[in-house]
């Protein structure tokens, strides 16, 4: 492998060699701010995936160096986001009890699982297999996921036990404990959830007419969850709630990320992979919109292979030094973004940040109370709820919403592994049966013109010993056979008839089973003394027609275009 | 429910109607022959599956006689068949050790779900659902069964133990054996094989040179069977093979066909469902090429979804009669239908003959080697190998290839259930990727005409401020981030670009995310000044875009024809 060559694996190279002071500025800044952000959100991601504070903080630090060398996104800031957090909940939480070592260990096996596959389909280029999540099945995902995530942090807020991974367990889990509510952890998270709510709504304009900047106020307004925390933090340690029975965070090691050793475990492997193949779809999904959207706005281009990679990268990180799997986050990247970093070095720099937080910060949360964390994830995974998809796809086809509907259903009652695979399983199972039933229409010249159009949607001029249909599909096996039928039905009302002419050009491609239904067709048209033809194919399609014998047999002849089919036919017509 | 709604689920009403003399002796000819030829494999493909002899009678009674009343076909003959009958080995094996009573009645609850699953489809008309297994899938799955049903009927030939749903496991079951060959059954077996070899190639000459008519030479032909059975039985009896260690079919209970009642156990039902899915499309399938081609002879009609409801009728008469999953079979129905079987009457007949046969001949069956048996299913399923679909196949398409062959592969390897499953799951996926990646043609007009072809196919005109793009393909989840990314390529490429037309004739469907696609690419353009239209946007797909406000926020117009948007942006081309 030439240097070169290497070369297109690290784009480190192509931004390192222009760095300047102007970049460094804008990175800084941009890495203080992101990491006054992160310090909550990565405890509160830590805490929805079932794991102790610190994971997050640790899942924070080496991900972003390594998604600085490899990632080529400029602005992404790579991390634990609540989706992928939920998802390592569900999959961990089946093979392990939350807080045990177990849990850990097959939290960074998850982790590196997903690295792994992630670095796979970025070495082999199959990105465009995240294309098979389709819009609506990931607006039904992130919205169910959203809603199951605030519902998990119920408990939380009212300082009882009810875990599980669907809304049914949340609540079957939490209704015998509803008559042990800790009425000062209530307090306390209702409080934090509002005043949070607030911050996203009303300190914004506050700030403004305080006579702080747009963008300022903005940024200023994204660090609200640390006041939250300061002050519920300081409170329980002045009041000693903990004493009254509010559950906080505890001891916090202060030491840098360790390393950890994943276990290999096939046993563990075969477990986890399944989960490890969805996060790891699920989170490059999530990472390629955000880093395409901030990458758009300053004409930048983002490549999908190597954002794999430099997400396989950041996995794998995740795994060797306690933490879990991360993927780009919208917010965070937003911060990111809106405080004015330039290139990938401002991701390194709130790694160092997050490193200093790590060794110095955390005997100050000692006291946090775990409900002020709750309502962090509750604010932020409701912006994530937009239920407007499941209109906006009624609206505009039954099959959408059918994918959104199941996704949503299946998520929310069975899990988000069942719900994700449930809807790529509709989206692909809807397709399939629309294309198995494909519209066929007669056709007839628009007058005075060389169109041809359906005989029932515009006015047009037809022969009465002369059948023209348009296939408005591929021919392939879920279809074959239906041509057949419907071809024999039309042919069967047509008594006079001579000649049929198949007008292909939206047939995009044909395969064998529809081959054999062509050479079937022909047959049978033959012994009833009419000749086929074909119009319009496709060169694509040619080529393939051409590769067997059916053009050889075909009784009747194969036209440039439909015009050329039905002069040549008038020509020929049988008199009156 | 009407007597004439009601009707149309029993097509014995129409064809009882007009019955007489010359249907009747035509039927009761063609019953005597089918009888003769039944009796030798109902027996093999009971022992194929793993049952006792009888339950190959039972299973080829009820089951006609009820396909009589419901199926639509009038030549089909409905029993055991080879496929079908591997497949229940295979699926009740994992159930049951083989000889004991839980198997016998697994095989039973088989067939009834079978038969409940064909009911429901063709009550649904859910027939459609045959033709998502596609002609390459079932050619190779025919074949790779084939050679498997050959492999596993080699311990019968050889008189030794070895057992397995794949060939790996046949071969591995039988090694460890192969010096404990008999060698008398070894000989028995091997003359069979031969002889019936010869019967099929040899015999039908013979005759004809004896003075036989073509037809008739041709039955007697189909016979032969039977002769290699009295010979054999006789040689057993007479030299006490058995002594000798030729495993004989020994005693077979002189009965008419039982009443049974099929177990309903959740778990078993459970484990059960899938193998009884397969077992009634490949049945189905199976079945329905048969009835077609046969019906094609006489330009008859089948109605699929009846023929669902009959063979569902057959399958539960199979589970309450000691039977076990039957369908249409491939050379009994052509014996039926040579014999000149002119109604479903003739299937009654045929099933009297076989009662007779159960009360009074089993006795004479006692002595019968399972050698002959085996040698029988051997010489049967070896026609039904056809490994030139690889050929077919491999010329046509790699696509096509690639399912025959996975079939094949893992058909031989996994067994039956895995090998079918993998060869619908290639033929899907395989679509979905080619689909992915649609072709996009840039086109321009064939001077002189209205027509636009492909630039790279076709001399053609082109304006260097238009960019005519075709794409091949209908726009939804897989390929819509494709169309996104080539359209911005090629539009990248032409520097006095005003005007992109994106031109539909192909695009037969689109989902949300490609609309959601199509208003990114038009915002894009948008911002970099250039108009987007649309041109010959079918019908569906219009009505579709009408739906949404796509249409109002593009920058451009929908032009009927690509000839009519050609023209109108020639007449506003900017200055040269």
């Amino acid at each position: 492998m030439t240097l070169r060559s290497f070369a297109r694996y690290l784009p480190i190279l192509d931004w390192g060699r222009q760095y300047d002071r102007t970049a460094f500025t804008g990175d800084i800044v941009a890495a203080l701010i992101v990491t006054i952000m992160l310090i909550p959100q990565s405890l509160a991601y830590a805490l929805l995936a079932g794991l102790p504070p610190e994971a997050g903080i640790y899942a924070s630090i080496a991900p972003i160096l390594l998604y600085a060398v490899f990632g080529t996104s400029r602005a992404l800031a790579v991390g634990p986001v609540a989706v992928v957090s939920l998802m390592t909940a569900a999959a961990v939480g089946n093979i392990a009890a939350t807080g045990t070592a177990g849990y850990a260990a097959a939290a960074l096996t998850l982790a590196l699982l997903s690295g792994l596959i992630l670095l796979t389909l970025g070495l082999f280029r199959l990105g465009f297999i995240a294309n098979f999540l389709s819009h609506p099945v990931i607006a039904g995902f992130i919205t169910a996921s959203g809603l199951l995530i605030a519902a998990s942090q119920l408990r939380h807020l009212l300082g009882i036990q009810g875990e599980g991974n669907t809304l049914i367990e949340i609540a079957t889990g939490l209704w015998p404990h509803l008559s042990e509510v800790n009425p000062v952890t209530l307090a306390l998270g209702v409080s934090a959830t509002a005043f949070l709510f607030w911050v996203r709504k009303g300190l914004k304009p506050l700030l403004r007419r305080a006579g702080l900047g747009p963008r300022m106020a903005d940024l200023v307004a994204k660090t609200g969850p640390v006041l939250a925390i300061v002050v519920t933090t300081l409170l329980t340690w002045g009041l000693d709630l903990g004493a009254q029975g509010v559950a906080i965070v505890g001891e916090v090691p202060q030491s840098l990320p360790p390393l950890t050793l994943p276990s290999l475990r096939p046993e563990l492997i075969r477990q986890l992979f399944v989960p490890a193949l969805l996060i790891s779809v699920i989170g490059f999904v999530e990472s390629i919109s955000v880093a395409q959207t901030l990458a758009a706005k300053k004409r930048q281009r983002i490549n999908p292979d190597q954002e794999l990679i430099g997400l396989g990268a950041a996995n794998i990180g995740a795994a060797f030094t306690g933490g879990f799997p991360v993927t780009g986050g919208f917010s965070r990247s937003v911060v990111n973004y809106d405080a004015g970093a330039e290139t990938p070095a401002a991701g390194a720099y709130t790694a160092a940040g997050l490193a200093l937080a790590a060794l110095f910060l955390t005997p100050l949360i000692h006291y946090l109370p775990k409900a002020t964390l709750a309502a962090t994830i509750i604010v932020a995974v409701l912006s994530l709820v937009d239920v407007s998809i499941l209109r906006r796809a009624w609206g505009f086809s039954r099959a959408d919403f059918a994918a959104v509907a199941v996704t949503i259903l299946l998520t929310l009652t069975l899990g988000v592994e069942v719900g994700v695979t449930a809807g790529v399983a509709t989206s692909v199972l809807v397709h399939l049966y629309k294309t198995s039933r494909p519209h066929i229409a007669v056709v007839g010249r628009v007058p005075g013109t060389e169109h041809f159009r359906n005989v029932r949607r515009h006015d047009v001029e037809t022969q009465s010993h002369v059948l023209s249909l348009r296939v408005d599909e591929s021919l392939y096996f879920p279809n074959a056979r239906f041509l057949e039928d419907e071809l024999m039905r039309y042919a069967a009302d047509k008594p006079e008839l001579s000649d049929v002419v198949l007008m292909f050009p939206a047939v995009n491609d044909i395969d064998l089973s529809a081959l054999e239904s062509l050479e079937a067709i022909n047959t049978r048209l033959r012994d009833a003394g009419v000749r086929l033809h074909l119009s319009e194919v496709k060169g694509p399609v040619m080529d393939r027609l051409k590769r067997c014998h059916f053009l050889q047999e075909l009784t009747g002849e194969v036209f440039l275009s439909q015009h050329a089919a039905i002069c040549a036919l008038e020509r020929r017509a049988p008199a009156a």
